[in-house]
């Protein structure tokens, strides 16, 4: 006798992309647009569930202001959608760029009268992606293209239950990562050796943990399993935050700064901490305890009601009032989630009232040319009264200090 | 005394870039346009050296008719661009979203007269990238904006000695990392854990040959290293071409489909194998062997002078011919160099003229649902007189079986 018990799983499930669905719909009804034309391959997997690899062949999730939902794909992409996504059809188109162009295979698909009314996009069109080229959604449906991009991406903003147990989940592996990572770090090693050594070993824990429900990549788009990475920011080129991995070595008296998350079905967490080889100089000590202030400047003003750019300038004061300018280079944080960067923005341009359930990285830095990079980055989701940071790795100096035997 | 003689280095030099932009303004010159504005990433590369990760912060490379060469980067990546790429000067804005949109300030820098001169774009504007929005190119500035995409998608798709060098290097590596792969796949065993094993000890060996010279993440966006992977192409899972990592495990009988390759300055290769656990069945080795007589075909109809399209209408017929129709999934290939997959295609809607120097994948394939996908992917080169394949890996089915004792 087969057990009829329901197993628990991280499977977002299927109510949760109705709900998401009958937001929009609302929105698109109140509007009065015709249905929602979405490119991006984020926004696509939020409506419709379908993880997939973007490519120079255009997809795009089609809904109707009715709620009817459409992927269009590549033959190619036909099973892997059919089989992984919660739409009501999948329409294909052959290849591209193939004899037909599918953009004007997706022009058939918006083609129901009546045809003065508008539909809404992400973009006019499918953007550059892999060297793909094409008209205009308006260009071939000969409608008016609203951009929605903005109002997606509010949606997207808050999140829902779900989205923050997975993102609570996705902090679970990024901390067994990063403490790999810390573990394994020493003078001598290559940040790459160690980055692969960590990721390697906290993904194959996190397999066995979540077992076979568990999707390795579970909807992400690049990599798998847990990534615990400095990204090159290792000793005074860790001042310059985007740096790309240089397979430096490490040495004492490096500062270091760490980057953690890992996907649990299509959602990220972001855990980066400042660390050191050996105990931190003076100015090393100063630089790190500035970068502390700086965060707890950010903690205490984020709550729902304020702007986002509210929580910046509170930041930014700090910079002036300190003489700190000069090692500024960037705002305080950034909305995520099923993105590494998501709107909105901790950013003086950026006057969105922040709301309970949206979930920010805070992270100003300070970049010292001589002394490195001082950047911890937390997760926060806004509460009514505040924030509740989901990272819970240790802040301390005292905990982020390598000891060697130099 | 220091040694003066010269260390070879697998770098691209300076006049790599200055040759690239030479074509670059002979063209902008004959279509009267005043400046290039370049967005995407890997165009950028190709003309400034400069390797970054793209976010909502645009970047942009401005290359006047007279060749002035001028990088616009976020705060944060100044020092990084100034020091690693080719350019005559790095102009900074604040941040994104900021007070001032940075595509007002972009503005500024083409404000110089005669105002009714056109720019020629690879897009009019910044296009999404995590949640950037703003204005076009055209808006800013009040110019035409022409959009030069697909002749810089030309320019990029005929590759020089160096580039090819470079491919060819990517190509060792990739090599080491599918052998390994193939060495640790195993009953039992789960797909991420063989892929990581395998390019943790295929990069390590990457890096120490290479030496320090190399970065790791030679100008790639994503990953580390040498990727040697499966993506989900285990089992019957294997007919679904773009299915991502699923954490799957391998049994006797599968059918696999592989993918290797390694960044190496920028440039990737590609190599794909299907193999089998366990002695083939005869539905097995007889679609491999189709996989390999359509591979064949396309091997014999490239060359320089012919059109990308006839290669797919050669590799087409021969699905009709055999009745193979119902597996066919996709165009027979595409180019690539710094991107996985570039302009132009082997596909039947692509006119485009082979020229000696252009780089393809050689990939058609066959997916069946009950016995799997069926696709090696091979780089290759044109030639004048055909084709030069720059994989080595073995295609015979004998060498592509992992025997086991069942």
């Amino acid at each position: 006798m087969t057990s009829t018990v329901e197993v628990d799983t991280l499977r977002p499930p299927r109510q949760e992309y109705l709900d998401r669905r009958a937001r929009l719909t609302e929105y698109l009804s109140a509007q009065h647009l015709r249905a929602a034309v979405l490119f991006d391959a984020h926004r696509v997997m939020y409506y419709t569930g379908f993880a997939f690899y973007p490519t120079e062949r255009p997809i795009a999730a089609i809904i109707t202001r009715e709620g009817q939902v459409t992927l269009f794909v590549p033959r190619l992409e036909l099973e892997h959608a059919e089989q992984t996504s919660h739409v009501d059809e999948v329409q294909i188109y052959e290849e591209y760029p193939g004899k037909h162009h599918p953009m004007e295979q997706l022009a058939d698909l918006l083609a129901a009268p009546p045809s003065a009314e508008s539909v809404g996009a992400d973009q006019d069109g499918y953007p550059w992606v892999y060297g793909y080229s094409g008209p205009t959604l308006s260009e071939v449906t000969g409608r008016s293209v609203v951009n929605i991009a903005l109002k997606i991406n509010h949606f997207m903003s808050v999140k829902s239950e779900l989205e923050l147990m997975l993102i609570r989940e996705s902090m679970r592996w990024a901390h067994l990562g990063h403490a790999l990572l810390q573990k394994y770090t020493g003078i001598g090693l290559s940040e790459v050796e160690v980055s692969q050594r960590a990721g390697q070993e906290a993904t194959s824990a996190m397999m066995a943990a979540l077992g076979s429900d568990h999707k390795a990549n579970a909807l992400g788009f690049f990599g798998d399993g847990v990534l615990a990475t400095y990204r090159g920011q290792v000793g005074k080129q860790s001042s310059m935050p985007h740096i790309t991995t240089s397979g430096a070595r490490f040495a004492s008296g490096d500062t270091l700064v760490t980057g953690a998350t890992a996907p649990v079905w299509g959602y990220y967490s972001e855990l980066e901490r400042t660390m050191f080889i050996g105990e931190p100089s003076v100015e090393q000590a100063s630089l790190f305890q500035h970068m502390l202030n700086l965060q707890d400047i950010a903690f205490a003003n984020i709550r729902a009601g304020v702007t986002a750019a509210s929580v910046d300038e509170h930041v930014r004061a700090y910079y002036q009032q300190e003489g700190l300018q000069a090692f500024w280079r960037h705002h305080t944080g950034h909305g995520l989630g099923s993105r590494n960067h998501e709107w909105p923005f901790l950013d003086v341009g950026c006057d969105v009232v922040l709301e309970t359930g949206m979930v920010f990285s805070v992270e100003p830095g300070l970049s010292h040319p001589e002394y490195g990079g001082f950047r911890h980055s937390d997760t926060i989701v806004v509460t009514e009264t505040g924030c509740r940071r989901l990272s819970y790795y240790p802040r301390e100096i005292e905990a982020l200090t390598i000891h060697t035997n130099h």
